[in-house]
C-alpha cells in the first residue's frame, strides 16, 4: 500500500440548504479528502488551523488514522466558510469567507513525508502548489484541484504547475474557463496538451467525465433519494479516487476508472448528511455494496 | 421484427446556434423519431403537413422506408418552429411557433396500422394521445413524450393517459415539474406509482437516467467534439430506443438498457449537424462502431 500526501484547507463551515443547516462544523477540502481516502490508505495531511480549532475534530481525524504531524496550529482563527444552496444543489452561493490563518499558509512538508507515492495538491495558490512539488521526491502520481480565482488571477503560475501534474480534477465550469471553450472535448485537448495525462471533470449530480489523449470515460453520479448538503462532494471524490489508487498501487487505465467509481461512491455518501457526518459512520462494507450497485447502474450487457 | 407506429409532428424549422443557422429545414418530433427508428425497423408515421410541405422531404422519408399512408396533407401551412440556442446548448429558446395545420390535428390511424407491436405517442395534447390509444389494439409496448405545456395545462388528461403507458420519456425539467419534486429519485417514485413501468429522463449533454421500480440505469451522453444543433436530439433518442426494441422484439431489462444506448448513439449523430442532415448520410456501420465506443466510454472493468 502506497503513502498518500494531501495539501489543502481545514475549515469550519456554516452551511444552509433547503434540507437544514449546520453551524461551525468541520469542513475544508483537505478534511473531506483525507477522511474519504482514509477508508483505503494511510494519509498524511498538510494544512493549518487556528488556536480555536476544536480538539474533538483532531481526535476524529486521528481516529481515521490520518497522520497529523503536518497539521500546523497557528495563532489566530481557523479558516471559516459560510455558504448556502438552493434546490439547485449543484451550485454553492458563498455568503462569507474568512481565510484567517489560511491566508498566510505556506505548506512545509515534514522530512518524513517527502517521498509520498501519491500527492494531491488541493485548491490553493498555484505558487504554493509548486512549492510543495519542489519539496518532495517526484511521486508516482500527482493530482491537483484549482478554481476560478486562480484560473483568472494567476494563469501563468497555474499552467507552470499543471505541467508537472498527472491528473487535474476540476469542475465543469472551471474546466471551460481554463480551456477557453464551451465544448469539453476541445477543452480536454487544450489541457492535455499542456501537461496533465488525465483530466477529470466533476459535474455534480451529473457525474464525472475523464479524458485522456485516447479515451473518454463517463460515470453518472449515484442517484440518491436524499441529498442534504453537497459541500465537500468534490474533495471527497478526489479522496476516494486517490485513496483507491494508493491502496492498489495500480495506475492502469482500468484501475483509474475504478478509482473514479470509488470516488463517486464516496461522494455519494458525503452528500447524504451535513459536514462529514455520513463519513463518520460509514462502514467499508457499505462502500463495497455501493460499488456493486454502480455496476448495475451503468452496465448494459451482463447485469450479473 | 415488430411494427412501430409513431404519432407526432412534422415541421419546418428555422434554427440559429452559435455554429450556424438553417432556414425552413425539415424538423418535427415524429420526423426525427421516424428517421432514427428507420435504421432498425419499419416505421408507420401518423402526422399532418400543409399544402406547402416540400415534395423532397416526402421523398427522403420514403427513401428511409417510412410508411407515409398516415401522413395527412391538409389545406393550409405546415407547422413552423423558430428557435435559437446560445453556447448553453442544453436549452432551446423559442422565437416563434405557428401550429398551422397542426393546431387541428386529430390523428386517425389507418386500418392497416391498428395492431402495432410498439407505439410511440409524441408530444401532443394528452387527449389526442388517449384517442390514439383507443384506436389501436394494445401494443406490447407503449411509450410517450410530453411537455410543460400539457403538464401545467391538462394534468388530468395527462395522468389518465400515463396510466396506459409503459415508458415515459421526458426531459429533466419536465420530470421535476410532473413529479413535483427537485429530487429525481422521488420524482420517479411518484410517476412509477401512477402507471409507467419505466421513466426515462433525458438530460441533454449529461445523458439519460432510466428508473424502474427496482433499478436505475444511467448512460452519459457521448462526448462530441462539435455539437452544431441540438434540435431533435430527444426525439432521435426515442426513435433509436423504440426502433431497437422493435427490431429485437426483446423487452427484457438488458434489452431496454441497450435500446437506451442505441437511442443515445442516434442522438449523438443528430446533433453533429443541422436538421436531419447527419442522419441522411448515416451508415449502420457507424452506428455499430459508436455503440462499441459507448462500451469503452462507460465500462470500468473489462475494457475489451
Amino acid at each position: 500500500m502506497g503513502t498518500l500526501l494531501v495539501v489543502g484547507s481545514v475549515a469550519l463551515d456554516t452551511v444552509r440548504t433547503p434540507f437544514g443547516e449546520a453551524t461551525e462544523v468541520l469542513g475544508g477540502s483537505a478534511t473531506y479528502f483525507s477522511v474519504a481516502a482514509s477508508y483505503f490508505a494511510a494519509v498524511n495531511l498538510i494544512a493549518v488551523v487556528g488556536e480555536d480549532f476544536p480538539e474533538q475534530h483532531i481526535k476524529f481525524l486521528k481516529s481515521r488514522n490520518i497522520d497529523l504531524s503536518g497539521l500546523e496550529r497557528r495563532p489566530g482563527s481557523t479558516f471559516r466558510w459560510k455558504g448556502e444552496y438552493t434546490y439547485q444543489l449543484n451550485e454553492a452561493h458563498t455568503l462569507d469567507t474568512r481565510l484567517n490563518v489560511f491566508e498566510t499558509f505556506r505548506p512545509k512538508i515534514p522530512e518524513a513525508y517527502r517521498s509520498p507515492d501519491l500527492l494531491f495538491l488541493g485548491n490553493i495558490d498555484p505558487n504554493l502548489q509548486l512549492e510543495v512539488l519542489r519539496q518532495v521526491k517526484r511521486p508516482s502520481l500527482v493530482a491537483c484541484d484549482t478554481m476560478n480565482f486562480w484560473i483568472e488571477g494567476k494563469p501563468d503560475a497555474l499552467w507552470r504547475m499543471l505541467k508537472e501534474v498527472d491528473v487535474l480534477i476540476i469542475n465543469d465550469g472551471e474546466a471551460r474557463l481554463l480551456g477557453r471553450d464551451s465544448n469539453l472535448v476541445q477543452v480536454a485537448k487544450t489541457i492535455l496538451s499542456k501537461g496533465p495525462k488525465h483530466l477529470i471533470v466533476k459535474r455534480g449530480e451529473y457525474g464525472v467525465l475523464m479524458f485522456t489523449r485516447d479515451h473518454v470515460f463517463g460515470a453518472p453520479a449515484f442517484p440518491l433519494e436524499q441529498v442534504k448538503d453537497p459541500t465537500g462532494a468534490g474533495d471527497t471524490f478526489a479522496g476516494g479516487f486517490m485513496g483507491y489508487l494508493a491502496a492498489t498501487g495500480n495506475l492502469s487505465d482500468v484501475s483509474i476508472r475504478q478509482a473514479i467509481v470509488f470516488g463517486s461512491v464516496m461522494a455519494s455518501f458525503t452528500v447524504e448528511a451535513f459536514s462529514l457526518d455520513r463519513l463518520r459512520i460509514l462502514d467499508y462494507k457499505e462502500i463495497e455494496a455501493r460499488f456493486r450497485e454502480f455496476k448495475r447502474l451503468t452496465h448494459f450487457e451482463d447485469l450479473a
